[in-house]
């Protein structure tokens, strides 16, 4: 066993982008598990765009990272050693140990899985947090009935590929946007989207029209900013705006782009919705077991973009994020 | 009877502010009522908010008001002459008859009323669409509990002050938003408003976060900008925003001003859904019927705002909402 525990930690509150100086690389102690306690080594680690809102100081639906604390995370780590009746060393568990290499905890909050039954990154893509996402804001929130028109941005996200084709799964017709030609053919190719659009492409709004002839009944927003404000001008009668996430203003130093076109809600007699996913926590596992299903029957994929590196990696990897790099679950997937 | 029918029509679609320009005063020739069709002469006409959006030629809840046309309006009228089974010369009738003296009509959509139960104005007010707007917005859109904290903007307002007196009745605590001191004193000491807060005051934000220690369960916005941003902030979990109307920038000349604080919606789990009264037509008379009741046990006071003058003085009336002189429902009454 390693004397050294190394993590990422937050070294000073970012303005805008983020910049390598606001992590600090630090080597910690490897510490012993306690009675009713288990350690860990992280096999991969959860890279998420919500990551940047939990830096600013701020009120949110979760504390601010405080500086000087071990970035929170999500990964998935293999047990090395068991003081908890429930874990044994051998096991894979999911949860919110942070980005370092050694984990202590006591379980509370984590999941156990199962490595022969999918791939590592599909616990932290597809049936993990953006599987649940993408399952509860579209059903829940979005209140999807069959038939409807579907739009979903940050489409070839973690979440918004997800969105989509459990919009397909329950007979929509799924429009997506994301950024670039690659990313839309994947949508259409692979993923089973009726229309991508590549928001970066000179006849965007128009294609946006043409794909909505009869407007949209659900969009779920990843990304705020101009898109939002496009889209509200597509809305349907009694349209649902899930509002996920705003991947487009979390690094402005600015106030947040607000949808001027918000009047539409009036007009379309429409409803924009928020909601935060670990509301949902006591059924995540009715969740899992039915994407798992549809995953099983071939009816959705679940799309992981990994990056093999370091702990040392994540502030680089983090940034692809932002950069629109990733398609699908960006994980960072430990040596 | 007189040979002309003195009329206020649109004659220049107006960017920013109204100006006089925009108006023509016409007179057309008196109008006889045919089969099935009565005519009236025009006692009062309201006045609101809504009418600047059906100036706009954009895409809206009905097509904007056409060059030339008569200024749309809902109104008062006495008949004089019925050719129309259900209506009698002597009635008075509220119905769309426009900013005109002389009304020959079908019957189509209009209401006849009481003039000996309550006040003309009161139809146009409290009874009338501004009440049913306040109802169906506060109850079904808002979906109102007992004990709840609601804030209202532009409570000082025709549908303002109907959305407090009626979350009063409903035994929850009111705060309204309203310009100047005379208002808000009228709030708290007629119309039974907890808190009043006047917006042009120097500590309106801080006296915003003291009146609403426990957030604000549903936000009923008439005004949109910076006071639909403010509120943001202020919402309770699970709170519901009413998007009724953005008196505040009706008269832009840029792109609407969007709420820039809208992520609350998530971290509050919060939604905010837009309505047009119209589509509760089938059930105004259940809502006027409860209200009137609870007129006469002296629950709601209906306010109103009579302005008396000739049809000539609607484009200045109408510019009293705008400046923010009106209190209560403003209305012109013909001489």
């Amino acid at each position: 066993m390693p004397d050294t525990n190394r993590q990422i930690r937050l070294a000073a509150r970012p303005t805008g982008e983020l910049q390598p100086s606001d992590w600090e690389h630090a080597d910690a102690p490897v510490t012993e598990p306690g009675e009713g306690q288990f350690a860990g080594v992280t096999k991969m680690i959860s890279l998420d765009p919500a990551m940047r809102g939990w830096l600013d100081d701020r009120p949110s639906y979760v504390p601010p990272v405080g500086l000087g604390e071990v970035m929170r995370a999500g990964s998935l780590i293999e047990i090395t050693e068991s003081n908890h009746p429930k874990y044994a060393a051998g096991d894979h568990v999911v949860g919110a140990f942070g980005v370092q290499e050694h984990v202590v905890s006591d379980g509370k909050g984590c999941v156990k899985v199962d490595p022969d039954a999918a791939p590592l990154a599909t616990y932290l893509g597809a049936l993990g947090m953006p599987g649940m996402t993408a399952y509860f804001g579209l059903l829940d929130v979005g209140a999807l009935k069959e038939g409807e028109t579907v739009l979903v941005s940050g489409a070839a996200g973690a979440v918004g590929s997800m969105v989509g084709q459990i919009a397909t799964v329950k007979g929509c017709r799924v429009v997506g946007i994301a950024g670039g030609p690659g990313k839309c053919a994947l949508l259409t190719d692979e993923l089973g989207f009726d229309v991508a659009l590549d928001y970066r492409s000179d006849g965007f709004k128009k294609a946006l029209r043409d794909a909505t002839p009869d407007g949209v009944d659900v969009y779920f927003d990843n990304v705020g900013g101009d898109i939002l404000d496009l889209a509200l001008t597509r809305l349907a009668m009694k349209a649902r705006v899930v509002i996920c996430g705003a991947i487009s203003q979390y690094n402005t130093e600015t106030r947040h782009q607000g949808p001027s076109n918000y009047m539409a809600l009036l007009v379309r007699r429409a409803r924009m919705e928020g909601f935060v996913v670990f509301d949902y926590a006591r059924r995540y596992a009715e969740a899992a077991q039915e994407i798992a299903g549809w995953i099983a029957e071939g009816k959705i994929k679940a799309q992981e973009h990994v990056v093999q590196g370091s702990i040392d990696d994540f502030p680089d990897t983090l940034q692809m994020l932002f950069r629109g790099e990733n398609v699908g679950k960006l994980v960072l997937e430990l040596a």
